[in-house]
C-alpha cells in the first residue's frame, strides 16, 4: 500500500496518523504510544518511519502534514504559534521539516496564541478547522472538552477567542491522587447527583475545595457511595467552568467536539442551562482539519 | 530518664511524642517517620516502643494520650467521632487500648464530625482544645492552614461548627503534578502578585481552572517568572477558601494556628480584607490541648 499523503496527530502521549489516497480517501488508519512526551526531538523520524515506513515509496516524496504537541518547544521542531484573531493554521502556515530519510516531506502545522488573556493551544485548532470545513456557515462557540477544555468563538471562519479550563487534569489529579482516591470510583456514574453537583459548581465555585472534602467525609460518616461521589466530583468541576464559560456560551450556539465519555458530561449541563448544543466527533475533525489544511500545502508547493 | 506521662500527635506521616514530667514540664520530644499511613493496627505499639520504650519505668503503667490519624479506622484503634457542638474532647472522651507492653496505658482521643455540610477532622480538635485552654474567653474563628485547611467557630468554650478547605492538597498536586509544574518553582514567592491573585480568586472564583492555565501560557509566551507563578497559584487558591470562608470570618476575630510558611499567606490574605487576625504556634498547641485533656484522664482516673 503505497500512500498519496499522510495525515498525522501527534499528541503528548500519542502518535496517530492515516495513510491518504489521493482522492481523499482513507488508506489506513495507524497509532503508536510515541507520544511527544517521551521524545527527543531526532527520535521523532525514527518513530515516523517506525509507523508508516512501509507505506513510502522508493524514488518519491510523500507529505507529511503534522498537528499537535510535535511543533512545540519540546517536540520535533517548533513551529511558532499564530496569534487569534485568525483563520485555522492551514498547510501554508506549516513549517518544514527537514529530514534524513529523502522519502519525508514533514510540514508541522503551528498552534495559537491569545495575549489577553493569555492562552495557548496545540492540536485542537485543527479540529476547529475541520469543524469550520464542514460548517462554513457556522457563527458560535466549539468547546473541546478534554484534559485542557477549550472553548473558542468561531465567526466568519475565524477563531476570535478562546479560553483554556484545566477541568480534566484536576478532576484526574483529585479522583486519582488526593485524599478523594479512597472515596472516588474509577468508573460509575449518578446522574441526578450529577445534575445537582453542576448546580452547585454554577452556584458556589468558591466553596468547591470545601465541597470536595464533603465527599471524603459522607464517605466516611454516610457511605456515600464511590459511583455517586465521582459524578459529583465532575459535576462540582464542570459546574465551575460552565459558569466561568458563560460569556462564551450565553446566547449563542455551541458545538461540542469530543468523545462521548468526556463530550456527554458537557453536553448535559449545558443543556440544563438551556443552551443548544450539537455533538461532533474528535477524530473526525482531527482528520477533517488535516485534509483541508492539505488542499492549501498541496496548492502552495504546485 | 524517666517520664509522667506521654503526649503523643500520632499523623497520617509522622509520630511526635513528648516526655512529660509530674509537673507538667517537658522533659524531651522525639519524633520518628512511623506516620499512621504505613502502619498496619498490630505495628503501633512496636513504632511507639521503639520511639520511647528507654523512657518507660519497670513494674510502673504510664499513660500515653495520643492525638490525630492513630485513632482512625485505617489507625491503630477507631475512636468513634464526636459530633459538633461540643466542648473539644478531653481524656475522659479517650479510647483505652490494649496493649502487650505491660508498662502502657494508651488512650487515643476521637476527632469531630459534622453532620451538615459533612465534615471530620483528626488532630486539628486538639490544637483547637490548647488554644481554648490558653484563650477560655475566646469567641471568635480558629483557622489551622494545611494540607486540609480547618476553620472553626468556637464559642462559649465549644466548637461550634468547621469547615475544611483542600486547598493545601490541591496547592501540591497542581504545583507538583499538573502541568503546571513546568511554570511553578518549588520555593520563592513574590508578595505584590500573591495580594492581585487572592483579589482575583476571591473575584472570580468559577474561572480559576482557566486563570490557571493562563499561568501556563504566559509561561510560554511571556516568560512568567516560576517564583511569580508560586505565588499566582498560592494566592488565586487561598482567594477563593477566604471568599467562601466568609461566613466565619466576616464580623469575627481569627485566630490562626499554625507554621509561619503556612500561616503567612492565610494572614495576609485576611488582613488584606481587614479582618483582626492573630498568630499562635502549631505545635504548641497541640501540647496545650494533650495537656489540657491529659488533666481530664488523670482526675477521672483518680
Amino acid at each position: 500500500m503505497t500512500a498519496d499523503w499522510i495525515a498525522a496527530d501527534w499528541g503528548t502521549s500519542h502518535l496517530r496518523v492515516w495513510l491518504m489516497a489521493a482522492d481523499g480517501a482513507v488508506l489506513d488508519r495507524r497509532s503508536s504510544a510515541d507520544g511527544m512526551g517521551k521524545l527527543a526531538p531526532d527520535e521523532f523520524e525514527p518513530a515516523l518511519l517506525r509507523l508508516v515506513g512501509d507505506a513510502l515509496p522508493d524514488g518519491r516524496r510523500i507529505p507529511v502534514l503534522i498537528c499537535g504537541m510535535a511543533g512545540s518547544k519540546q517536540g520535533w521542531s517548533e513551529a511558532p504559534y499564530m496569534a487569534v484573531p485568525c483563520a485555522a493554521p492551514n498547510g501554508g502556515d506549516a513549517l518544514a521539516v527537514a529530514t534524513t530519510d529523502p522519502r519525508l516531506d514533514v510540514h508541522i502545522l503551528p498552534g495559537l496564541k491569545q495575549t489577553r488573556p493569555a492562552d495557548v493551544m496545540r492540536g485542537e485548532e485543527t479540529q476547529i478547522a475541520g469543524f469550520i470545513a464542514l460548517n462554513p456557515g457556522f457563527d458560535g462557540v466549539v468547546c473541546l472538552p478534554g484534559t485542557h477544555c477549550k472553548w473558542a468563538h468561531v465567526s466568519a471562519r475565524e477563531i476570535v477567542s478562546f479560553r483554556t479550563f484545566m477541568t480534566g487534569e484536576l478532576f484526574a489529579l483529585i479522583a486519582g491522587q488526593s485524599v478523594l482516591r479512597h472515596s472516588v470510583a474509577i468508573c460509575g456514574w449518578d446522574d441526578d447527583a450529577f445534575a445537582s453537583a453542576i448546580e452547585e459548581g454554577i452556584s458556589r465555585p468558591a466553596a468547591v475545595a470545601a465541597t470536595l472534602f464533603s465527599l471524603r467525609a459522607e464517605s466516611l460518616l454516610d457511605d456515600l457511595s464511590p459511583e455517586t461521589a465521582r459524578a459529583r466530583l465532575s459535576g462540582l468541576l464542570i459546574g465551575m467552568e460552565i459558569g466561568a464559560a458563560k460569556p462564551y456560551w450565553l446566547g449563542r450556539e455551541v458545538a461540542i467536539i469530543g468523545d462521548d465519555a468526556l463530550a456527554g458530561p458537557y453536553r448535559q449541563a449545558l443543556v440544563a442551562q438551556a443552551v443548544p448544543v450539537t455533538l461532533t466527533d474528535a477524530e473526525r475533525m482531527t482528520l477533517e482539519g488535516l485534509r483541508a489544511a492539505y488542499r492549501h500545502l498541496k496548492e502552495t508547493s504546485q
